[in-house]
């Protein structure tokens, strides 16, 4: 029990997902586990908040892995991470009180306690409060910053997009459009090349799964060169239209999932040679570069939502025991749009 | 017969290298030929230009292929392409008079002709009129704005070159130091290294054909990673420099001569990941992407020059007829700094 303000806050019994073993390739559900702990009350200043929403993300495939990336591994036995919409539960910190809506990082659990710094308050009021974990959330600014300041798109050009019906690819379509350019998208299923190119306003787009030849349907797709290309995917996709890059194309690499669930780097050609022919840019990023800038990038994306030219679509499995199943399915492309948990309703 | 401002300018006897026909893999002597020709007399506005020094370039390598590339191919039978430093026989152009040097384009002959916007004018007060096709031409420009614009290095900074003892990777180091990096350099002997490390003022430098392992060597000769690779050959040097790479580091994609004399793109390891992982940037140039910039460029490398901060080597072979084998020797890496062809004194 924790006293805080005059308020005592107890602890909560809280059922949490947690890593079982590190998975070789795809991972399998009974990489994961439910556990259920005792959640300790929050400290001063902490706020406990309770999981409305979780999100399943690509990135969490590497956090799977003990090898070096840019963040630490989830520990053995440990709680998946990733980000959450939830409710205010009790607060020993000021600024939040019980029953708001936030933005946090407390992973698939029922449950979580943190600081107020790592909370961001959401206005139910905007858009479904499910969307600040997508297109007013870390997809939408992926998108949005990953594309404009990355990729740098021109009016007239040609922005092709891997993963295009997913929870980034998806967005990074419609704001080529916004931007003026002719946008493509590759995506593994006609219902989601209907979705991408009926609903979303993409020009083009195909199924990877059922093209034989991407070089001939780039070529056909994208007549003027490709010259910003938004990669989601990685792999044979990714060599057939880096050989139609377009001189000073700008090549804007967000995610590889189809290497995630590899042991080891693939092989693949080498492109340095033809960055040189093409004077072309390859350049990696994470959208935590852009995190001083997202409430420009969450205004613009909300304005553009209210203005009827950003749609967005989610995938909502219910309950928590069933986040491992959304994740791999998540993984092996069954989504179309965001793909979401709920874990419960606000009160 | 030629005749402009009163002035009679008579065709010349030519000597010149021709293409014999496409290598596969390292070109051979066989593949070029001496051929003898009447030049034409210069037509109006133009320059006629006796050859005193021509260069041979990696660059050329490709001229010699007829895949599509960022330049025409050279024609079986037709002159090899190249910068010359030279001097003006006659001109019926006003900017130039007999006597001047010139920096042109004139290719593997002893005489060319050239229109005057095809001509730099070269002070050989500055320095030897040599450097017009090195320090002071396209390599030192390649160098020079490769490194700074593409590059970005900042102070402290470890700044790695492949090719390091080449015409540009030479001068990528010294700049790197001026601009308070590290710099560390990779040839292909141990005079070549003991002249960067113990003339150039390279922090250290290794010879690739002897080191067993690159990324063992590396991780001793950049113990704080690598920011800036500025990249010359590709290859498994390329591949073992790709693994080290740091946060937000950029690759600068200058050449690939390691792979230039492969038929078909080779295969190795896919970097797309790891891009992400370190927010990192790769990016191909061709100089002439700064040509605007040139006057900027060669006042700052004279500068330089000047002061003693940037030093350079030639490695000068003589006789047109030996320009076939002074090119195939600098793709096998026999020469140091600058490899040059000196065809004629000049008056």
């Amino acid at each position: 029990m924790a006293r805080a303000g005059g308020v005592t806050i107890p602890g909560v019994r809280n059922r949490q997902i947690v890593l079982a073993s590190r998975p070789a390739g795809m991972p399998r559900e009974t990489d994961f586990r439910l556990a259920e702990t005792e959640l300790p009350p929050p400290g001063p200043g902490e706020v406990l908040v309770r999981t409305l929403y979780l999100s399943v993300d690509p990135y969490m495939r590497g956090r799977m892995r003990d090898t070096p990336s840019y963040a630490e591994p989830v520990a053995i036995g440990g709680v998946m991470v990733g980000g959450t919409v939830g409710q205010v539960e009790a607060s020993n910190a000021g600024e939040f009180k019980k029953g708001d809506i936030v933005e946090a990082y407390t992973g698939w659990q029922e449950f979580g306690v943190a600081p107020p710094g790592a909370l961001r308050r959401i206005d139910p009021s905007i858009a479904p409060i499910s969307t600040a974990l997508g297109v007013l959330g870390m997809p939408g600014m992926t998108a949005y910053f990953g594309l404009l300041e990355i990729g740098r798109p021109q009016a007239g050009e040609t922005v092709m997009v891997s993963g295009a019906a997913g929870a980034v690819g998806s967005l990074v379509g419609q704001i080529a459009k916004i931007q003026g350019c002719r946008a493509v998208g590759a995506a593994g299923s006609d219902a989601k090349v209907d979705w991408m190119t009926r609903e979303l306003g993409f020009d083009a787009g195909f199924n990877y799964k059922t093209t034989p030849d991407y070089g001939a349907k780039l070529r056909e797709l994208c007549p003027q060169g490709i010259d910003v290309y938004f990669d989601n995917t990685g792999g044979p996709l990714t060599d057939a239209v880096m050989r139609l890059i377009n001189v000073r194309a700008r090549v804007v690499v967000c995610g590889q999932i189809s290497q995630y669930n590899q042991e080891e780097a693939g092989t693949g050609p080498r492109w340095f040679w033809q960055l040189i022919v093409k004077q072309a840019r390859v350049e990696g990023f994470l959208v935590y570069q852009f995190k001083e800038r997202s409430a420009e990038g969450l205004r613009q994306m909300a304005a553009w939502l209210r203005e009827g030219r950003l749609q967005y679509r989610e995938d909502v499995v219910e309950g928590l025991e069933n986040a491992p199943r959304a994740f791999i399915g998540m993984l092996e492309g069954r989504n179309t749009g965001k793909q979401l948990v709920k874990v419960a309703e606000p009160a």
